[in-house]
């Protein structure tokens, strides 16, 4: 038995200046950048998150610019094998995360929890 | 002065099967298809969106599958002028809402009011 659901928002920018990135993202969205946040680090801006919604976080890439969506839990091993089971594919494993991709072509990311209020709006997967 | 805020995602998929797209991030999210909501029909599907949080639409795309976001607001053409002058710019103008592209370079849409709560959470630009 392991739960996840919907973590938030990753805006993918093939750019230099994260900053300016975040900055145009926080004025479009109406949501500031988090600087205190710890998902404020590196290449990575996180704006702020109203209590229960999804995450919109900033992140600077090589590949080209897009949107992907992360998926929190509590057993990733678990839950990449559920999703998979759904027809998504291992794109790549990486340390603490693992990239999917869905039977419809979008990459997505399986995620140790992050959001503040787990297990709140969690399905628990038998 | 006027009002927007973030709608929620569309997953656009290049697919046969809107059901079948729909299924899968349904199950993917833990969010089930609403089939008897207004955003299910011909090319869309709404998932079930908890009250307060952003909703997610699967649409069938004739171009490459990705991930979008949409921006609600009660004044199109103001919202529109407001990322303009952020630095985004008009993609398309459709008859009911238009298609923008941030300068990082991912499409958006600008979008009449959708989800029900407005203005909770929106920001108000002058």
């Amino acid at each position: 038995m392991h739960r996840s659901r919907m973590n938030g928002l990753l805006i993918d920018c093939k750019i230099d200046d994260i900053d300016g990135a975040a900055r145009f993202w926080a004025e479009a969205l109406g949501r500031p950048v988090d600087p205190a946040h710890p998902g404020s680090r590196g290449n990575y801006r996180m704006l702020e998150t109203p209590p229960g919604e999804l995450s919109v976080q900033i992140q600077r890439v090589e590949h080209e610019s897009r949107i992907h969506l992360d998926i929190e839990t509590d057993d990733i091993p678990a839950e990449v094998a559920r999703l998979e089971k759904l027809g998504a594919t291992v794109d790549k494993r990486m340390a603490r995360w693992v990239v999917m991709r869905a039977p419809t072509g979008q990459r997505f990311c399986v995620v140790r929890v992050q959001r503040p209020g787990f297990p709140a709006g969690a399905t628990t997967w038998d």
